[in-house]
Parts: C-alpha cells; sequence; structure tokens
C-alpha cells in the first residue's frame, strides 16, 4: 500500500520551470471545439459564447487534504480534477476546461509530477475537459495543488442553491460516507505499517470505501440523466464537507427549513460493516463526513414521478418554511436540530 | 520596514472555513455586467457571451515569491492580483474577474488575511474586475496564493506570442530592473536589521526601486493606448520572468530570430545608480531580471510612426529571420548570442 519514495529520480530542477511545463503537459491533447489556445502563450483563449460560463477552483493541500504515505500520486491527480468537476456539475453544467497550478518541494521528483499528470489526463479524457493553463512552482515544503475549472450551460439550466420552495423534495445521489470510511482505513493500516514495516494489510473488504477515498468520481452520469428525465432540480449542491452542511447550505441559500428523516440516509453494506467494526455512530458519521462528491438537490413534489424506483436517487427529506428550522428527524421518531458538522480544514 | 508579527491576533480557526471565506469577500462589490453570479454558489456564473474569453492562473508561495519580512500584506494581496492581470493585457484583453485561493498556516490570524484582502479589493477597484470565486484553507506551513484571472477581448483584437514577422521592431514599455533592484535593497536591509533590530533603514533614495518590487502596477493604459494609436502589435507577452527569457519566447513561438541592442535597453537612473552601488553588470540585470510587469511586444515597421517619440516605448531591436539565431548587439558594437538568464524557481 504505501509507496516507495526512495529510488533515484529526476529532480525538478533539471528541466527548468518552462521545461517542466512543457514535458508535463505535452501529452495533454485538445479536443474540445471551445479552446481556440491552450497553454504555451499568456493566456488561454476560449470561446464561450454559447451561453454562460460557468467557474470554480479548489486547493489541495499536502498534509491536509492528502497524505502521500497512502495516496498514489496518479490518483491524486485524478481526484484533484474531480473535486473541481463536480462543482460544475452541482450547477447542472458542463465542465469544459481546466487550469493546474502545482507547487512541489524539491523532495518531488519529475516522475512523481509525471505520475500526478497521469492521472490529471485520464480525467480530462474520461470527462472531455481541455487542460488550458497552469502553473508550476517549487515550495519550501510539501506539495500544493490549485485547480480552476471553467464549464458551461445555457442559462436557463443552471441550477443555484436558492431555488429551493417549501415542500421540495430532498434528494441525494448513490450513496454517503464510503469516502471517511476508506480515509479511516488507510489511516489504520498506515498506523499498522508504521509499527511493523513487513505488514501486509489486506484492504479486499474495504475495497469500495477505498476507491470512494482515492478515486472518487463526479456525477455527470447525472447531469445527462436530468436532461433525459426533462428533470430540472429547483437547487443543488455537491456534497464535499457533509450532508448536513450541505443541507444548511442549500436552507440558507433559499431561505428555507427542512425535515431529514436518518431512516432515508442511503448507507452501502460495507459502509455499514465497517462503522460497527470501527464503533463510530452511524447518523453522526452520515450527516459529517465529506468528500463523497454525490449531488445533493431539490425537486418540486410534481416531478417525484420522474425519480420514482430509480435507484440513482433516494428522497432524504423535504424543505420547510425557514421559521421551521433545520430538523433531523431520527429513526426513533425525535426532532433534533440540524448542525453543520461538516469538515473544516481550519478545526 | 519589517512588521510586527506580535501582537494577540484572532486565529483563523474561529471563524472556520466558510465564515472565514464570507467575512473576506463580503466587503467585495460586484460591478461588471458579465457578472450573473459571484461567491456563494459551487460556482460563478459569467456571461462571456461578448466575445472570446481568455484565462490565466499564478501561484505566489511564501520563501519563493515573497518574503514577509519585508512584504506588507497588503502589497502582497494587492500584487498577487497585478501579476495575474498582466497575464490579460499581455494578450491585448481586458481582465474581468478574478478567483483567489488562499492556503495559510496556523501563523496567520484573521487580521493578516484582512490585510492580504485589502490589497486585492484595491486592485480590484483600480482595475476593475471582480472577485468572483476562490477558497481558503489550511497548509502546514507558510502562506500560498493561488489566483486566477479571466478576461475578454474581440477575437480579432488578441495579440499572441507567434506573430511577429522578419525586421518587426522590438518595442519595450517603461523601464527595466527596478523590480529586481528594490528586492536586492530589501533583502539587504533585512540583513542589517536582523544584525542591528534598532536600525531604521532610509530607503528614500531607493523608493523607487522599491515599489516597483512591493506594489508593481499592470500596463492597462499601453492597452487603451494601443485603441487610441489604432496599433495592433504583431505580438506581445509581459516581463515577468525577465527581458532575455520573454525575447526568446516571442523568437520561438513566432519562429524567428531577432537582434536587440543592448544600448537601447531602458533603464531609470535610481536603476543606474544602484547597479553601480551593487557593483552590479548592468546588461546582466536588464536581461536578466523579473517581475517588471511592462509589455514586450512587435509592431510592423509601418506602424512606427505611431509610437514615434511617445515616452511609454522603447525601441530595443528588431526581429529577424530565424537562420540569423537571436542576439544582443553590445554597446561595444559585439554580437552575443541571446540566452535564457530568467528567474526560475527551481533554480
Amino acid at each position: 500500500m504505501l509507496q516507495d519514495k526512495t529510488p533515484a529520480q529526476t529532480p525538478l530542477s533539471r528541466l527548468g520551470e518552462f521545461g517542466l511545463i512543457h514535458h508535463l503537459t505535452e501529452k495533454f491533447p485538445l479536443r474540445r471545439k471551445e479552446t481556440r489556445t491552450g497553454i504555451g502563450d499568456d493566456a488561454a483563449v476560449l470561446d464561450m459564447r454559447e451561453g454562460m460560463s460557468l467557474w470554480s477552483t479548489d486547493m489541495l493541500v499536502e498534509g491536509v487534504h492528502f497524505d502521500p504515505a497512502y495516496t498514489p500520486y496518479k490518483h491524486l491527480g485524478y481526484k484533484a480534477v474531480i473535486v473541481n468537476l463536480s462543482d460544475i456539475y452541482a450547477m447542472n453544467a458542463e465542465p469544459t476546461h481546466i487550469t493546474v497550478s502545482i507547487a512541489a518541494s524539491s523532495r518531488y521528483s519529475v516522475e512523481i509530477l509525471e505520475e500526478i499528470y497521469a492521472g490529471i489526463r485520464l480525467a480530462c479524457e474520461l470527462y472531455e475537459v481541455d487542460l488550458v493553463g497552469g502553473d508550476t512552482t517549487t515550495t519550501p515544503r510539501g506539495l500544493q495543488i490549485s485547480i480552476g475549472v471553467m464549464g458551461k450551460a445555457k442559462a436557463e439550466d443552471i441550477v443555484y442553491r436558492s431555488g429551493a420552495h417549501v415542500n421540495d423534495l430532498l434528494v441525494v445521489t448513490g450513496d454517503l460516507a464510503a469516502a471517511y470510511l476508506g480515509l479511516q482505513v488507510l489511516e489504520r493500516e498506515k498506523r499498522v505499517v508504521e509499527v511493523n514495516p513487513g505488514a501486509e494489510p489486506d484492504l479486499t473488504p474495504y475495497a469500495y470505501l477505498v476507491e470512494r477515498q482515492l478515486k472518487p468520481e463526479a456525477r455527470r452520469d447525472i447531469i445527462r440523466l436530468f436532461k433525459e428525465l426533462k428533470l430540472k432540480p429547483t437547487s443543488m449542491i455537491d456534497i464535499s464537507d457533509g450532508l448536513s452542511s450541505e443541507i444548511l447550505h442549500l436552507c440558507k441559500a433559499s431561505g428555507m427549513g427542512c425535515y431529514l428523516y436518518e431512516e432515508k440516509i442511503p448507507l452501502d453494506p460495507q459502509v455499514i460493516n465497517t462503522l460497527e467494526e470501527f464503533d463510530l455512530e452511524h447518523t453522526t458519521i452520515a450527516l459529517s463526513s465529506g468528500e463523497d462528491y454525490e449531488l445533493l438537490f431539490t425537486i418540486s413534489q410534481k416531478d417525484y414521478d420522474k425519480i420514482k424506483g430509480n435507484p440513482n436517487f433516494t428522497v432524504i427529506g423535504h424543505m420547510a418554511d425557514a421559521g421551521e428550522g433545520a430538523h433531523l428527524i431520527t429513526r426513533a421518531g425525535q426532532k433534533v436540530e440540524l448542525i453543520a458538522r461538516g469538515w473544516n480544514s481550519f478545526e
């Protein structure tokens, strides 16, 4: 599981700043019709005249967002792109372009950056986005990756956080908490290997969790499904920081309260088993665990038939008047105020 | 000169990630007609249907691009925006929007980030760009600022690095090497203060140099002047890494050689005095010193009358056939091959 970082590798200084960018990005084809000029000038030139442009950015910092001890670098590059694409899908839009800025200390080699860019390239291929800019620099310590993402949508298709109405259904895609438990498993195995360097942890029982942590996907399929179903959510957000935190974002932006039903929160059997193994409280974890990159959205009740019985979707609650507040209804029928318990890098 | 970092200040954890972003960005007005949605959703929504969109990004890392010992944080925020705007002007385009991602260690306080954002806000005001997105996170050490910039231009107005022709004149705005010498002065005074904490260095004789280092401006005025003069350069780049390096970028992208005349390189009298004081070789420094954020461009000879006698512009050479190579003609009339001696963070 742990990576060998000892082999003699090419120092970053060998190629220099321009040589390094060229080396890392030369194998990236430009495939989008919007791209007039990619990397190689002072700025990329894009033709975004078809509709609205959507723009977001996210930074990943070593020691805060990832631990190189158990994060394969190719997965890291892939995930860094995915978390950004997810923000564009969360607007019901299509990502089109990314920029990648990387600051790496001298501990990092050309070969490691090649691995990271291999992951970035794979994400660009699968999600059909062009890499059109970026920056490579040194840093005294660690690795920081800052990615920008551009997307497009017709103005009338864009879904904001702010459009939810009273009695709209609160819906989530996929299942929750797997990425967080994957991280717990990886952290535990890291400690085992630290104590016993020869240990070879068997991660098979946790394969789904570990994959959700290390190589998440963004829900492009759901955005396409919305089009097929002729369904436009009234509000939407992606789950990066935890369910309760994201629900409260929708409530606040829409000026709404809500009821969330504990028993409805979708958890994978592997998640349930691992929660028990780690002696973790189901609902606390389901509410507060981040990095699922599922979509959380609201729909008008009249649209319920469009999602009914579709295994991609789970109705977990409904919106309410702001005066009613935001509440969790527990399995025991108790009404508990919903508070933001999501991930916060400053804590 | 040195900043007092000791007073008790508010830890970043006090406000949390969302609270901090809100606190830092709430005073940023949105002034551009292209901005449909700024900060507060998963992505900004921009109407960029008028022409082409231009996109660039640049990262500033503590200990590599700036030293907090002599960089006032407000200036740091201002400069971080300026270096990005400069890339858009270098395409003969108008910057419209920025995103700001900041990773800060626990050594940084809310008050310091407020200072940085005050500088960012001032740059947004003066250059009429909207802050529409970003990210705030912790980092184990130091401060990293990653800024993205969006701009717009009519397709036919965009100037690339690649359009220079044989005999086009090579022109530079303003004067060179002041920012680099400002850095040398600040580094010297830092060492003086380290040895003698009571020292109060008099920076008056170096005021222009220090200002060019700590609070550079981007040449929006030149882009406007081009419009007034009905002048479209054939190629253009901004001088961030050093004159020789940037000239070679234009040569390579345009498939050209060039002749650069040493005696034509514009230097301010304060630069010349300080070069002598520091016993530095004029031309080496003029060729290799970065961070001037002046524009370097080529024009057709038939356009010479449009810039003749204009104090903003200095003709420093001309382009030549690629077979002739890129050369510097020294004051003594010697022909020396031009090599990239610009700043490289990996060296």
